[in-house]
């Protein structure tokens, strides 16, 4: 079969699990999939340390980036940029790695734009009420921020459509297990084997000559 | 998810072994699958059983089939009818049952017209070198026999890039995995969750007036 790595990008309702979800997929099939970090001009919070949440960097350095077209996207968030880096996913993909973005939608068609075979994953909990029970949270969020939040549930719900596939995160294993699949699965598309294809082609033609 | 079956259409090359396939799936898999089987007007051959292999029906009672839209697809061979019957397709879909047809790939593409969510399959062996051992068989067969099942597989290439997904039967039991795999992800689809993703959101906006 074909080679290259899938670019995939994961994205879907916030307080759906996606972290956990990543997090349990590369440890569960590290040599199979790399997680891509985002580069960004705002500054670290606590506990956040370089090169695993996010690559800090200066404006300069980041401008420096849009410039050469060394990002797969970026955008603007208040003051600060944000942008997935092009050169760690193009040599993943080389080296036959699914590379895994996690943006959200406004980025995700962004990158389906530039790369049109990129996969897109939409993590959804079975259902909205235990979304709300994960967006109230534990009792202790105001009323004020529950609201919030349920409004960008409604907002990120208005995006499923632009998506390949849900991911329904009801039972961690069973979900990892299904999206693991669902890649797997994507392996096999038609279109990406095209030289598969070709090359069984042409050994038939040259194989009928043999005799 | 969305509970309606999926039509899956399975061609592939003569001597892939999707025969050996489809009765793993189904034996692994008895109440995720049915097994469509095929109307014919011509004679049962030694051994075949009327309801296994083929419904054998005469050409008039056929003909009447056509002429009431009973059939999903057929086509003519030399003088004998062949075709789907629709009545048992459409009642396991309805059943949340995964409907497989074997079928050849101008009936394939009579079926993906008239049902555009059709899956379809196809089934090759790893290569082509393997193809043709499988095709020489053990050694029984004349020259021109080979010759011709070759041609015929260099025609049934063409067809390949049709389908949605490659199924490469180098292993039994891996394959039969793999092609169940790609079935339980093709579920996961966006466009196959439709009604889902509207419950989702009517039901967000309900509980967002709740508070």
């Amino acid at each position: 079969m074909d080679n290259r790595g899938i670019l995939i990008v994961v994205s879907g309702f916030s307080g759906a699990g996606k972290g956990t979800l990543m997090k349990e997929l590369l440890r569960r099939h590290p040599d199979t999939y790399a997680l891509s970090i985002s580069a960004t001009t705002r500054s670290p919070r606590e506990g956040e340390v370089d090169g695993r949440e996010y690559f800090f960097i200066s404006t300069e350095e980041f401008e420096k980036m849009i410039a050469k077209d060394g990002l797969i996207e970026y955008a603007r968030y208040v003051e600060n940029y944000y942008g997935t880096p092009r050169g760690y996913v193009e040599e993943k993909l080389g080296q036959g790695k699914d590379v895994i973005l996690e943006i959200e939608i406004q980025g995700a068609l962004k990158v389906k734009k530039a790369f049109p075979d990129t996969l897109l994953l939409f993590v959804t909990p079975p259902s909205a009420s235990e979304l709300k029970s994960r967006l109230v949270g534990r009792g202790t969020e105001t009323m004020d921020v529950i609201r919030s939040r349920m409004d960008r549930a409604c907002e990120e719900a208005q995006g499923m459509e632009n998506y390949d596939y849900l991911i329904v995160n009801d039972d961690l294993d069973t979900c990892v297990e299904e999206m693991h699949s669902i890649i797997r699965a994507e392996h096999r598309k038609i279109s990406r084997n095209a030289e598969f294809m070709e090359k069984i082609k042409e050994d038939l033609i040259s194989l009928k000559g043999e005799d």
